[in-house]
């Protein structure tokens, strides 16, 4: 049995991960889970799982206390795999933590690789540290490089599904509600992660994070409007073949793929995941470029600049959305708030 | 330099090998071609590429012993890979030789497999020979398979383009005529190939073909109708995945990742062959199973059936297209035919 860690295991990456675990009986013992709230379901997964250790936050307690408790956690001796599932910045010291011990990191959090995407895998890579991506798109292109060479990559292409506002006017953005934002067509998210998919800024954000998990250079990466959200990215090779990977959209799937994978056996599961029924599909793929959604556009900028640019990115964003979500800012608020933020 | 063997080089897919080759200078030495006719570009290619033996068919000389002389160049002593792209059953032969000389093949000739896939696999197999299918289906499938394990595959989804009379009904079916069937929408073939195209007996084959290649059992193989011809197959895996390879419809591009393949260093060419422009593309899939095009039923049927119904399902078709293209008969009495020769 695989000892797993899940920090962030009340969250939507943390349930659903404990879901995939709970319909693999004998393969998983959970040993470890971390939650910043929700303390009920906190509860009730520490009864059912009786992992060896858990940490919730305790009233009161600072944020820096919690997240030393948090990277003592991730560096459990035993533990085999790490999932790190935590909303937000506060997930980049425990991936820190992980890369310097060595173990196999699932990774959900995407601002670990956005705010510190080179050290991470420098560590990663000095420290003999895995880092097997959580979420669509990584996972994906993660699937579709398996056995080709570097130099056969020609073009990374992410989808995007464009969220709720594509193709939308100026004029009628400027008009867009905090309710409006928060209906996403395809996945059901958290907030923050639901407002980032309407402004484009969680693809801005993969962007960062295909650059360096991937370690490919920003101009051979791309993006292309894909509403259906069927294909989760493509990989354009050196000899005009174009690989690609779908699936429905059940975060559960790069869950598992992440979880039961293993280097030398290439095992994937069996599983009763959602199959996308092709026949019911209609694919169609537009470029993002004259958009009004200018997240792309503000990961390119960040990268070309370097240095804090895409930490800095990263946190404007979060206050932006934070203003947005308030009633303080308007939606395309947000580009202007992050465009001040990063000059 | 890689030494190389073209049989059929006067044919679609002789030719564009030879303008693979010719298109990467100190990659390939050609050192034998063969030709059925068209004794003009076969002088051509002669003079040329100055290979080591050049064989063509003489006037007046018989099938055999054309196909003997066929068969001992196949089998050349210094020959590194061995392109088979002769058109029809008189591949079959020189696929059996190049086998039991334990060489690589690099086989466009999809009849060797329809009408003798297992024992050419066996063959291959116990005399360590290689077969790398040279056809956008099997290509695609190939590479999604790539370092993954056979127990992974759920189903290995075959894409149709339906041909020129998709989704006319039986009365619009029965009044095609030759000129009509001859004008595919995409792929510029030979005239069997296009009937079969329109037939979809093509893709009968290829499931065939697919069957025997990929050690996939009949049940496990899908043909989806995708009119645009952009994806060439898909492969479902047992984890919720699904992988699909696309490209441009250009035989040159299976060509050449057949032509490049090094199972060490899986290199991909840098070739300037055109890419599949995914922003002008609008991808549907549909189910081909209540069309009046029964190719595939037929397959299906054959495979069920097994000893030499796979064979005899391959040589009806082929006489029920010339008589078709004699106009002996009707474009539905091409079933009719087949059916009535494989009872």
């Amino acid at each position: 049995m695989k000892k797993i860690v899940v920090l962030g295991s009340t969250g939507s990456i943390g349930t659903q991960t404990l879901d995939v675990v709970r319909s693999h009986p004998g393969e998983f013992k959970v040993i470890g889970i971390s939650a910043h709230s929700n303390g009920d379901l906190f509860e009730k997964q520490r009864r059912e799982f009786a992992p060896k250790k858990a940490v919730i936050k305790e009233v009161g307690e600072n944020k820096e206390d919690f997240n030393e408790r948090v990277c003592e956690l991730a560096v459990l001796e035993e533990a085999d795999i790490i999932v790190n599932a935590i909303a937000g910045r506060a997930g980049l010291q425990p991936t820190l933590a992980v890369c310097r011990a060595g173990k196999i990191l699932a990774l959900a959090n995407k601002e670990s690789l956005v705010m510190a995407g080179e050290s991470v895998m420098n560590s990663a890579r000095k420290n003999g540290a895995k880092i097997l991506p959580i979420d669509s798109e990584p996972s994906a292109i993660w699937q579709m490089l398996e056995g080709e060479r570097p130099e056969s990559i020609e073009k990374i292409i992410l989808t995007a599904s464009g969220g709720p506002f594509w193709s939308r006017s100026r004029e009628q953005l400027e008009k867009v509600t905090k309710e409006q934002a928060l209906n996403h067509p395809t996945w059901k998210m958290g907030p923050k992660v639901t407002v980032d998919s309407a402004t484009l800024m969680n693809k801005a954000f993969e962007i960062i994070e295909t650059r360096w998990l991937f370690d490919v250079p920003p101009e051979k990466i791309d993006v292309v409007i894909h509403r259906q959200s069927a294909v989760h990215s493509f990989v354009q090779f050196t000899d005009g073949n174009l690989k690609a990977v779908c699936a429905a959209p059940d975060m559960r799937v790069p869950i598992s793929y992440a979880l039961f994978y293993d280097e030398k056996k290439k095992t994937r599961v069996l599983n009763k995941l959602p199959r996308l029924d092709l026949s019911k599909m209609n694919m169609t793929f537009e470029k993002p470029e004259h958009s009004v959604l200018e997240g792309p556009k503000l990961a390119y900028e960040a990268l070309k600049r370097g240095g804090d640019a895409e930490g800095k990115l990263c946190i404007a964003d979060e206050i932006a959305v934070e203003k947005f979500l308030k009633g303080e800012i308007l939606f395309l608020g947000i580009y202007d708030f992050i465009k001040e933020y990063i000059k």
